[in-house]
């Protein structure tokens, strides 16, 4: 319907004080029926439903973006994006370069999407990320480039991946990762659609990240940290644990889920704790503190009190509470229960109970990521990141001496538990390229020639 | 070589004042490799030196883009395309949404590149365009939607087209013709990076532009124009005219080259009138006219007196003038000679005379374009543009009547001779856009039903 007419007050009495428009109406003097709804309008619509069901919101989405919520989501989304733009183009010298999306393939890296040329047997694939053309933009001269740029990956989707997504892909020469990340916390403070963010945004080394929370993307809303209890289990004389610790070299996590016997079920716990994608790489067990000194679990027998006082005092253990067990070598405990802690917190929060304050917007820096990694399968190592990523400068020496020791120039940025993005320094100098890429990464010598030619 | 030290100013007598930093120097405390060049650098680089050779440039682009005017390319274009952010989504309430490149098939079209999935015999297709997605957007109540839009098109590359191109994709709802053109000018003045531009742009309609230029993207830069030559040669006694104008009631077209004897051979203006792309649907032929009353042709021994004083008062002829004649039915002679035209001013400016003013940017709006044109092959009316376009709103009634007649209300904007833009009102009422889809066009019926389902 397209009306014309007059903007009058509303006549007295008729005024609605809790509408914007509420105390107007409009006098129509030409009215226009621009189309029919042959049947009622499929989906709930207006501030007052419930939003219709997901199938329903999808099928009809012209509908469902009618609904203020949606309207809200779009628009915010357009502003903020705006801003970064200003920020970026307007106050900070970043020139706005759009790259290729149809280009050759990249080895390595995820899986692409390739696009069937009109020559038999050519394909174009598309891109994971400008990263090669932006690097080639830094040689040529636009030493501040950004875009906002649609990236693809052909891979499974989850709920916060996409096969195509879009990040503020930023590159800068002749600068420190403390320099990015000002501009970054700036960029997203100048952005930010509502309230105040604290600046800086906080720091935690990879090591600090995987000690407290057993995951490179805490989400530090809240508590529930982990704690190594190996101290308190080195004399137990719990076999298993003892074992974990000398014979393996390896430690004992825990973390303290409080009153969580009134919320989990003995089946509840057991299914957090035996999840397959925890029980993998070291042994997770749990201990039901009851009133007092009663504590169940396995290994209940074997528990002096000594070691119930020392677990105490480490966890500030209450009644009621419930304390999760974890113990194995390297960092896989830690991850175990970094997954655990999710976990409960979202149960938790099923059950109503609010352990996330979700009014909070928690970023964080987490950096000093080691620059190479045990490679998954296989003897050797292999890059935590790209092989370009340059060595922390305190730790050049070690690429050559001990580069599983090496700490990286890579940083990401999380924001409540979800990593929203990251970046690193470029390793510039040619020799030291070539020693990651021959030497450490054992990388095969075509390729790299390939890579390194220009 | 990254540098760090103390900005002071040049020695006595060493200032450069035609350089922007000619008055400082930089005394260096910190001078660090970051790294070599090997060889000599392998193309020219820096404003005195003559740019390389295209392929050159291409294999060494990164060093290419140091070049001043490539800095400047890619410069101009960051701040043009933000500033024209900023008239739409700033300042005219736009909403900027990112629709998605991964798409299925819409059929009819250009050709789509497909991407393949990781589902057996499922694709999607790259996007020729956001055209879906922005009109249910309107629907969906973002009445002001615009996209910075890449766009695909698996069609063979031209110098003015490649398989991907971005565009200004903007959509409104409850609009006209002429509020969109508003719009489109206003936003180009506000962000066009030199000088100022006379608004508002010159309007034509298809037919003047037919007429005068034989095109329908006219350069307006230059003159030689068409002029109509029926009367003129009506009785001129010349058998194939006469045909062309009694028999087949078709017209004799004709452009003046002013002093064409001096710049062009014979043999260079024979290759120009029979290009195999031109003489296809009517006839061309050439006068050269000589000193005087000298005038060399292939009908010159029919040509009487009378018809010259005629042809000459028409075109305004002098000596050494070329006039090129084209003779047929429809549209077909004005479009030979339009072509004509263009490739006669460029070969004139590869001679070095400057007939095309390049310092003008002469902005066009084409008008009134028809709303369906006779199908390329077999009988019958097709789309001029696209089947949603609404027709005149004068021309309505005649859509049942004569809709070989209608106007449509599409236009195009024209720079230089080259489309650089267009849109269109849609049709909004569903039984005018059946009619045209079942009656006019003929559509299939299945098809339509799943265009017109929601």
């Amino acid at each position: 319907m397209e009306v014309k007419g007059i903007v009058i007050p509303r006549p007295e009495g008729q005024e609605n004080l809790n509408m914007k428009t509420g105390e107007i109406e409009i006098e129509a003097r030409e009215v226009e029926l621009l189309n029919q709804c042959k049947d009622r309008i499929p989906i709930g619509l207006g501030d007052h439903l419930q939003p219709s069901k997901e199938p329903s919101r999808m099928e009809y989405r012209y509908l469902d973006l009618r609904n203020t919520f949606m309207q809200k989501n779009l628009r915010t989304r357009s502003t903020m994006v705006m801003k970064m733009r200003e920020f970026l183009c307007n106050d900070h010298g970043f020139v706005d370069v759009e790259t290729p999306t149809l280009f050759r393939r990249t080895p390595g890296g995820a899986k692409e999407f390739v696009v069937p040329t009109r020559q038999k047997g050519k394909f174009y694939t598309l891109p994971q990320s400008p990263q090669q053309f932006k690097q080639l933009l830094m040689v040529g001269g636009i030493d501040r480039y950004f875009q906002i740029a649609k990236c693809y990956r052909d891979e499974s989707s989850k709920p916060d991946r996409q096969p195509e997504f879009t990040q503020v892909d930023i590159e800068m020469s002749f600068t420190t990762q403390r320099e990015v990340q000002d501009l970054i916390e700036d960029l997203i403070q100048y952005s930010w659609p509502e309230g105040e963010l604290t600046l800086p945004f906080p720091q935690m080394t990879y090591n600090e990240a995987m000690d407290n929370y057993g995951t490179d993307k805490p989400d530090t809303r809240y508590d529930m940290k982990l704690v190594n209890l190996s101290e308190s289990f080195s004399s137990s004389g719990i076999h298993s644990f003892e074992n974990t610790l000398k014979k393996d070299k390896g430690e004992i996590i825990g973390i303290r889920i409080p009153k969580g016997t009134k919320y989990f079920s003995n089946r509840e716990l057991n299914d957090i704790i035996t999840s397959p994608t925890i029980q993998n790489q070291c042994e997770v067990t749990s201990i039901k503190v009851n009133d007092g000194n009663s504590w169940k679990c396995p290994f209940q027998k074997y528990l002096k009190e000594e070691t119930k006082d020392k677990v105490r005092s480490r966890l500030n253990i209450e009644d009621n509470d419930i304390v999760v067990l974890a113990h194995g070598t390297g960092h896989y405990p830690h991850t175990a229960l970094g997954k655990i802690r999710t976990t409960v917190a979202n149960a938790l929060k099923s059950k109503g109970v609010q352990i996330i304050d979700e009014d909070r917007f928690d970023f964080l820096w987490v950096t000093d990521f080691p620059l190479f990694l045990p490679k998954e399968e296989g003897e050797g190592l292999e890059s935590a990141h790209h092989p370009f990523t340059a060595p922390h400068p305190d730790d050049v020496e070690l690429v050559k001496t001990h580069p599983e020791m090496v700490r990286s120039q890579h940083y990401d940025l999380v924001l409540n538990g979800f990593e929203i993005g990251g970046g690193s320094i470029r390793i510039h100098q040619e020799h030291l390229q070539r020693y990651v890429l021959t030497e450490v990464l054992k990388e095969n010598t075509d390729d790299l020639e390939h890579l390194l030619k220009h």
